[in-house]
């Protein structure tokens, strides 16, 4: 059974209200980073994995994409994407990505952007990536960074003193991978810890090689609309990394 | 001026004391991660930059390396290494890694262990490893992980209970990189801190391709002999990388 928390419908209304806001991390810290590494979207196909409300599908059509395969778990989301994000050139699947059957078709790009932190079995992932990927096709993706997914503890991993200031972040059971079971609007959110070096060498042991890893803070001007993003340089939430089918 | 801290004679004694009791991080931690990136050493040449005693040297040369240059910035240490592993496939050279000099010489393979964090310019020292490698030749070193150089206080970075058990490992500042000063034996020790990107990226922007990280942990017995070992379990203490020329 694959997590499908975005069902949930007080997950759902909470996380959108959020991501509607236009002034998250997401917009500052983690979109930036990933747009950054796609330098060439134009004529493109490209296959975006865990699409939300498919604002980056949208972005990727602007920018000049001859095709975009969007997909999520979530019907919600895929209700949210239709509605608020339809363009001819955008096909919206509502997919687990662990069971996408896509007929064959491959993809010069495929973008995931923090959705990979849901998926347990992480080198069939890249199996499947690989499989739908053209040669020297592009793939990018962000996810939870592994010192922010690490700690096992359900409670707040900043320290803060008596009067509530961070005073450091915690990490422990770093190289303990696999579920991590939290709150983020709801209880039984499941995350799947991977250190760095799990994340780096199944992409190079399954043919891919690294071309970039960025771990984002924010885009000037961030900061001053949402002052927790001076969090980031403290410790990152987020990795994106860049690789190339050979 | 480079920091030569090992030929401060407090430091060495107590480093070498260290080191010669044989039941170190350094013994069931790292070495057995470099070794184990290191497996077609018969008939190569060696570089092996931040060489220290010569143990590293003397295990190549008895794995069949053609020839070993063996640099450390350390007087004390050369001079230990000339008196405990010479070899006649072994040069010994006292020079900082930086200023080397090896008159066009080239190497199959090029070796560091727990130096690079020493060395303020990183992106310089990679041009100078690619500029002493063949093509096809390996780097392999290991470092401090940037999860024990981020935090800036010089205080030991396991938070504590009142009874002294280890909480949590304390992470902060970390993507200001640049340097770190702390107490090690002695007072004023400098590390250089980088991040996990910029120490991957630069490789990658020189023309290396990356083909393992390792965040090691102790091999099997280490912990029994050395108890402490287990908390590499907890947060990474070190990481090494294996990087290619093309």
């Amino acid at each position: 059974m694959k997590q499908n928390i975005y069902d949930n419908q007080v997950f759902f209304e909470q996380y959108t209200a959020l991501r509607d806001s236009g002034v998250t991390a997401n917009d500052f810290v983690e979109q930036p980073a990933i747009k950054s590494l796609l330098t060439a979207i134009e004529g493109k196909r490209v296959l975006d994995l865990g699409c939300g409300a498919g604002a980056f599908a949208k972005y990727c059509v602007e920018k000049g994409a001859a095709k975009v395969v969007a997909v999520d778990i979530s019907k919600n989301m895929i209700e949210k994407a239709i509605k608020e994000n339809p363009h001819k050139k955008i096909d919206y699947l509502c997919s687990p990505i662990e069971e996408l059957d896509l007929h064959n078709q491959t993809f010069d790009i495929i973008v995931s952007s923090l959705a990979i932190h849901y998926i347990e079995d992480y080198p069939k992932l890249i199996d499947k990536i690989k499989s739908l990927l053209i040669t020297n096709g592009e793939f990018v993706f962000s996810t939870e960074h592994p010192i922010v997914t690490a700690r096992k503890e359900e409670i707040s991993n900043w320290v803060r003193d008596s009067e509530g200031n961070k005073l450091h972040w915690a990490i422990d059971h770093y190289k303990q991978e696999g579920k991590r079971e939290g709150y983020w609007y709801v209880n039984g959110v499941v995350k799947y810890h991977r250190t760095v070096s799990t994340l780096i060498n199944t992409l190079i042991e399954k043919g891919l090689t690294l071309e970039k890893i960025i771990e984002p803070t924010s885009i000037p001007g961030g900061i001053e609309l949402r002052p927790k993003l001076i969090d980031e340089e403290r410790r990152p939430s987020f990795i994106v990394i860049k690789a190339k089918k050979n």
